[in-house]
């Protein structure tokens, strides 16, 4: 029987959104449950790192978005087929998070002249490197980001890193100049899955 | 024929120490190359993501340390058994990198009044947070951080997280008060292998 899954985040895409792509991907059920800031600040001490989101599968509870990727990835079929492909997708996604981690900086910054020119230098820098060596992995892989073929750090970069990019900056599309990259952004949107479920997802702020 | 690795990083443990534990433990000969910052602003452009540690395994060459970690540890027999188990070490090795991310923050401070307050904030609040978590972890594990079994997450817990708060913290042991993961700690450093590496090391500043 297929486990019946159960997440639990924001009102909102952030750490969450990944999980949901490839839940809609392998067309599964599940109950995308939405928390308010109030039952957070109640539950928070139940959970195990005192973040979100959590999954659970057949009531068995599970935590952290990016382990919860790895494991549905494999799932899904989205896995490397041996140890070297899968390799390459960990060099990808630690790409990824070196890219994401900044943003935390920044974000928790009190002090606004600071908060500035923080964020400043993330767009002006760490942004255009990471994105200019991404995008000639895709280049070199034929559309993907590894292995020439599609993979979990390809819905990884477009559900999780695309969108808050494009929110950070404040752009429509923060592949505009990257051709590789804005090429393997539309081919993960338009996988009909992915498209309908963005089609139907909630608007949210974040 | 076993494959030839060629490690590359800079004359300290850091990033590169959780490989050469592995390494060890594997008992694989290796070339343990450590570099100069000169030499480091001469290549630094030709690396992946500008970054050390690079592995070459039989000449072909990887990078990202953690992405290394988890290859390396398939090979040692040090992955989970299946996908479920795997889940869990990946839940704990992301507890890991939220553990050390916030340090790169308060490292690359540059107002000292800052640079303060934050590594102060990081060792009341975070290091105590996340040792709790880990050592209640060790005990319903049996010894271990996950599955009760010895894994890649308790190589990478030793090898990476202590070493590296024990410098932070100007302590002998950062685990003193934490007894699951204190006995954890010294049964890492008691396999033979391990105890050999730790002996022969090169004496480095970090």
């Amino acid at each position: 029987m297929a486990p019946k899954y159960k997440l639990i985040y924001f009102n909102g895409r952030g750490r969450a959104e990944a999980i949901r792509w490839l839940l809609a991907y392998m067309e599964e059920d599940y109950e995308d449950v939405r928390i308010e800031s109030g039952d957070w600040l109640k539950m928070k001490h139940t959970t195990p790192f005192e973040q979100l989101p959590l999954l659970e599968e057949d009531g068995k509870p599970t935590c952290q978005s990016l382990a919860i990727v790895r494991y549905l990835a494999k799932k899904a079929g989205l896995a490397g087929d041996n140890d070297w492909e899968n390799l390459q997708l960990d060099i990808v996604s630690d790409a990824l998070v070196d890219l994401r981690s900044p943003v935390t900086t920044f974000m928790r910054e009190t002090n606004e002249d600071l908060k500035r020119t923080k964020k400043e230098t993330y767009i002006k820098e760490t942004i255009p490197f990471y994105m200019k060596k991404l995008d000639t992995l895709v280049k070199e892989n034929g559309g993907y980001l590894a292995n020439k073929k599609l993979s979990w750090v390809d819905f990884l970069f477009v559900s999780s890193v695309v969108e808050s990019l494009n929110l950070i900056c404040g752009v429509p599309d923060i592949t505009a100049d990257y051709p590789n990259l804005h090429a393997l952004t539309q081919k993960i949107l338009d996988i009909p899955q992915i498209k309908q479920w963005v089609a139907k997802r909630p608007s949210t702020a974040f």
